[in-house]
């Protein structure tokens, strides 16, 4: 067969969104809560099982193809649905022609690779799941009859335990940092059980009665013996620390794991003149890349669940980071999954509402508007769910059932949540941005004017002048006392704020002592990035020192799901009512890495796809540092100290902007003075610029 | 285990309708083109992959339990999701706690066995999608650890061929009549191909390359050795006739099959003067009795899907045959699917509205009201989207893309189709009645109000007073002058027109040669019960002779997809462009089992389920007829020739009526003059009556 050779380009095809959508399935029940499988509780859609592709073709003369389906296929041409063909090469005729191949599968997304000389899967096919739906194919990388769709797999490298010791007899081993995969025996032999406990901190190793994930296998000889005498464990698990029970009659030469993990690169990067911050960086980049797997997962020990809220995040520091579009476009989907649309995502009001925010970003980082487009109509059927939970007044409310999280905290989220609505109306101006690239002109008008009315109701009805932040909430039409950092976060971040209100909230409500601390990595993610934006990076770089510091210095090897500094030392691990139940490597204790590269390095897109730029670094008291954002395919680096600051955008052309107490001096280019210490130099792309300034202390 | 073996209502359980979509999935793919896949092409929806299972208790003291479950479960008591278990045997606790059980299965629709004394799954069960949906759990026949929902399969019994010859040195195997199963080959031996062509006409079989359905197989000694030396192919054919031709090297003692069917009982029965007739009602049964399988079947070659105006005609038939409800409520089920609703039913704008209507047959004759109930919901959404695609007139027309059936014949379905707003009319009719044992009694009113004015507005602007008929559709506003049979039929059966109206449809329409004539079984079902309520039994029995008798003539041993008795003898087995495109076995073609139980033995149920029923025999011109209809658990017999009327109905009262030139007399009871020759008789449940009357001839 030698014309197959070479068609680098023949990709495997699927009905678009599907291959996610069955990953997804796979890996949403994949949690076990020791040893038992605990699925999530939410409807878990289902890639369609019966689908069809099809290609019109023109060739100026006859040519054979080699067809290969994940599933059943049948071939047609021209519409002669009665002359159908299964045979695996066929020869097509000259000329033009439609050729149409449904596919059958029920275990695994249908999937069709053809390969010839001209004629050859790949995206400008089209598929239909028999609905009237002809839509681009779906594809990525798969490109062989071997490299099949529902083969994906993440990649291993082996790893070896940093250390061994006895534990009342057992060996405890520790693989030095958190870490994530599958454990191997090498040479195992003889007769009897083992057991396996994994901990993800030391004394949950040790807690065989206590410990989330566990293993349990029966050695008999034979039975055991993988390739290379290596016997791998069918689960990967989350963990630092093994402790291994084995019957007397159980020996191995060595036990290691399989590391499972996607490659990817590290495109963003930050360095600074405080150790400890760099550490908690790095940390921060490890933390997001263990929770980056088939999707962006909420933790890797627990859940192991895909979680919009989680998520939104994760993408927002992925965009500082690796800038891996893959996993962000695999967990937009999956998220979304199909219709009816019956509960929130993930059952959770607020977690609908972040999966349009979060495909907002995704255009903002990306530039990447066909996706958009290739989704819109799902947005579409999304915001109508949510709008049409509207209450009286016009305030999105949970239904009964429904979960309004918001955050681990202790209020409560009845009625209307003010954060909520902010929520809801970021929504709404997406949704306006994403119907305008859809071409809907009319419903870009009427979704943002949707926004602005709730922008003003919301102002108007939850703004406590006095208190100067927004109140938690409204039950039966009457806004209640109680006041949270969070509405007044949100309303900050999304701009929904006056500059009189958003001092206010920065001096009344983020800097008071006085409102309720928060408690997650995940709501504190919100609150460093506001405080940025009122330019208190200072106060940041202290927090962030302290916070995620404490985490380090009680042992952490990535960043947890919750941490309260005030608890006791042996009291942090238990959550959920388990012992163990604390994630200590969950994504959204990553915020970090976002913040120091969007407020710190101060790089951020000022177009979509960041056709270009904005470059506002600040020190935030730190003596000098240096890093790298990723702008798409090019990046930004960004080196900073007192007296210096060096950029270089190489694909984008911006504004660098910055204090300086004295007059600034660039290599080339204007500087413009734009009051008070106030400067700002057009970057054109390519070139290295070097400013000579005073920074303002 | 020994606790285990005595507990016969121990069911495994599933989430409701998914058993049947599962099932139907499997189905709609078994088709093959002289080899190769053809499955539907309509949306195929698929079970629930992540279920959930809960059920309260309380037991005076604790009880071992064993859990079985299809896919992977896990159990936790008192909504205790952190603590599960997963072992096949547990001990409840005393007292009262909830259990719940999550599954997961992929493959197959999730299902749960639990045996215990006194705790065990069965339809007091409920079960959820995680969807606010905690329904009742749907349950069947299966009761043990090995019987199980995936591993339904339907009956099997060995039939012998009942001839043998040559034809071109290769075995012509002749069944003596239309049959379905699994070819068997005994003492296969040897090395070389088989090649197999079947036929349900024996110029089918001996067509290698025109044939529809063939097999080949690759003998290689052993490979092929089943058991007890007897290898069976793998897919089940329709077929009377078989052709092997086979490589010398390749030899076998015996060739026979495994005959495939639901175990029925025959409950309906027709015996009468006209040995035809009593030839063609056999036929019949026997025509519906190979479609009767998973579900009712259009046909068993070709096509072998679940359509929706087919089932509605085989429903009817059920009725008056083998009273089967499992194969009924299947097929409504696997009909109606899940939402999100995109295309009609079948992809059939009529075939929607025919799922409303059967669905109210279905509680016409059971008086089923539970699974109406539990259907209620789905019949609301799928009006809900019917409704949305009535044109400015208010009258239903298909979307592009939608197609418009009406019948196989030479009319086009554009703009309004009087058919179509006659069978819209009636579902509305049906939603009043589904509304109504729904318990909402204002969308009963609205229901029925629509149904009103649909008829009301159809009837003035489609009834041609001059033609004495409805025309056929209504295009950009113009009814068009082209009449057919159709519409009369419907608006007749389902009781729309005026008595003047009914007379003229007869005379004018149905009994008019100028009129096009009905070329389907399909649609001459609808003729003849209309002539029938005409009172124009004569006319019927004579054409049921012709037409139905007129396949017989041709060799037919099965009733046909369609039949046009002007065609040359080599001309009917010809559609759809393929040479043997014809269905020989189609369910539609068992028209007379309905018909000559329904409107000759006369019995139909009065109220829902047979609460009441009404028996008004017609002898149609024959001198004597003899039969039973199943009503329900009981059943009505009916023996009437010109002098002497004798009915039984063993558990339903009602009424019979009859005619009769003469004062009748009874055995018991009083007999009711109700003007001219007609008469009527209370009839109580379990008494013998006997009248002697004298036929009007």
């Amino acid at each position: 067969m030698e014309q197959f050779t070479n068609n680098p380009s023949a990709a495997w095809i699927w009905y678009p969104g599907d291959f996610e959508i069955r990953l997804h399935e796979k890996v949403s029940v994949k949690r076990k809560s020791r040893g038992v499988m605990y699925p999530v509780f939410w409807r878990l859609d289902r890639h369609y099982s019966n689908v069809s592709f099809r290609y019109t073709y023109d060739l100026p003369q006859e040519e054979q193809i080699r067809i290969t389906a994940e599933g059943t296929f049948s071939l047609f041409l021209d519409g002669m649905e009665n002359y159908r063909s299964n045979a695996p090469v066929i020869t097509l005729p000259a000329g033009r022609h439609q050729i149409t191949v449904c596919v059958f599968s029920d275990a695994e997304a249908p999937a069709l690779l053809i390969e010839g000389e001209h004629v050859r899967t790949g995206p400008d096919w089209e598929a239909s799941s028999y609905q009237n739906d002809w839509l681009p194919a779906g594809s990525w990388t798969f490109d062989s009859p071997e490299n099949r769709p529902s083969q994906f797999r993440l990649a291993v490298i082996p790893q070896e335990p940093a250390s061994i010791e006895l534990r009342d007899g057992f060996p405890l081993l520790d693989f030095g940092r958190e870490t994530f995969g599958y454990l191997r025996f090498h040479n195992l032999a003889g007769a009897g059980s083992v057991r396996i406990y994994y901990g993800e901190s030391i004394v949950e190793a040790l807690s065989p009665g206590g410990c989330y994930s566990l293993d349990e296998l029966f050695v008999n000889g034979t039975e055991v013996d993988g390739e290379d005498g290596i016997f791998t464990l069918d689960d990967a698990k989350a963990f630092r620390y093994v402790w291994i029970h084995a019957d007397p009659g159980v020996s191995w030469s060595q036990v290691s794991m399989l590391y499972e993990y996607v490659p990817l690169d590290y495109r963003g990067s930050f360095e600074c003149s405080n150790p400890k911050l760099n550490e908690i960086y790095e940390m921060g980049l490890y933390t997001l890349h263990l929770n980056t797997r088939e999707f962006f997962l909420d933790g890797i020990k627990r859940d192991h669940w895909v979680w919009s809220g989680d998520a939104y995040q994760a993408f927002l520091m992925n965009y500082y980071s690796f800038f891996d579009l893959d996993v962000t476009r695999r967990t937009l989907v999956a998220l979304r999954g199909k219709d009816p649309f019956i509960k929130h995502v993930n059952t959770i009001l607020d977690y609908s509402l972040y999966w349009f925010i979060s495909l907002y970003d995704y255009y903002l980082y990306t530039g990447d508007a066909g996706f958009v487009r290739q989704y819109y109509d799902r947005a579409v059927s999304l915001m109508e769910f949510c709008l049409e939970q509207r209450n009286t007044e016009g305030f999105l409310e949970g239904r009964p059932g429904d979960w309004v999280f918001v955050d681990w905290a202790d209020f409560k989220n009845t009625g209307a949540v003010s954060t909520i609505q902010l929520l809801l109306a970021r929504s709404l101006d997406a949704m306006g941005a994403f119907a305008g690239l859809a071409g809907d002109i009319p419903a870009s008008a009427s979704y943002r004017k949707l926004a602005e009315e709730l922008k003003a109701r919301t102002m108007q009805l939850f703004w406590d002048e006095e208190k100067g932040g927004l109140l938690h909430h409204r039950v039966d039409g009457v806004t209640q006392p109680e006041l949270t950092k969070h509405a007044s976060m949100f309303a900050m971040t999304y701009g929904y704020l006056t500059p009189e209100q958003r001092e206010r909230v920065i001096q009344s409500v983020l800097l008071n002592p006085e409102v309720p601390q928060i408690r997650t990595p995940y709501m504190m993610f919100h609150e460093m990035a506001v405080l940025c934006e009122g330019g208190q990076h200072e106060q940041v770089r202290q927090r962030i020192l302290s916070y995620w510091g404490g985490m380090i210095a009680l042992g952490a090897t990535a960043f947890w799901e919750e941490y309260d500094p005030s608890l006791a030392d042996d009291a942090h691990y238990s959550m959920y009512g388990m012992p163990f139940g604390k994630s200590l490597c969950h994504a959204w204790g990553a915020g970090p890495v976002y913040l120091l590269g969007k407020y710190f390095l101060g790089v951020t897109p000022a177009s979509p796809g960041y056709g270009t730029c904005r470059i506002e670094p600040n020190l935030g008291g730190l003596e000098h540092m240096k890093g790298t954002v990723p702008t798409g395919t090019g990046q930004v680096n960004v080196e900073v100290d007192s007296s210096n600051i060096r950029v270089e955008s190489t694909n984008a052309s911006g504004v660098l902007a910055f204090d300086s107490s004295e007059q600034p001096v660039c290599n080339f280019g204007n500087i413009l003075p734009i009051g008070g210490d106030r400067y700002e130099v057009v970057i054109e792309a390519g070139k290295s610029y070097s400013i000579s300034y005073k920074a303002v202390i």
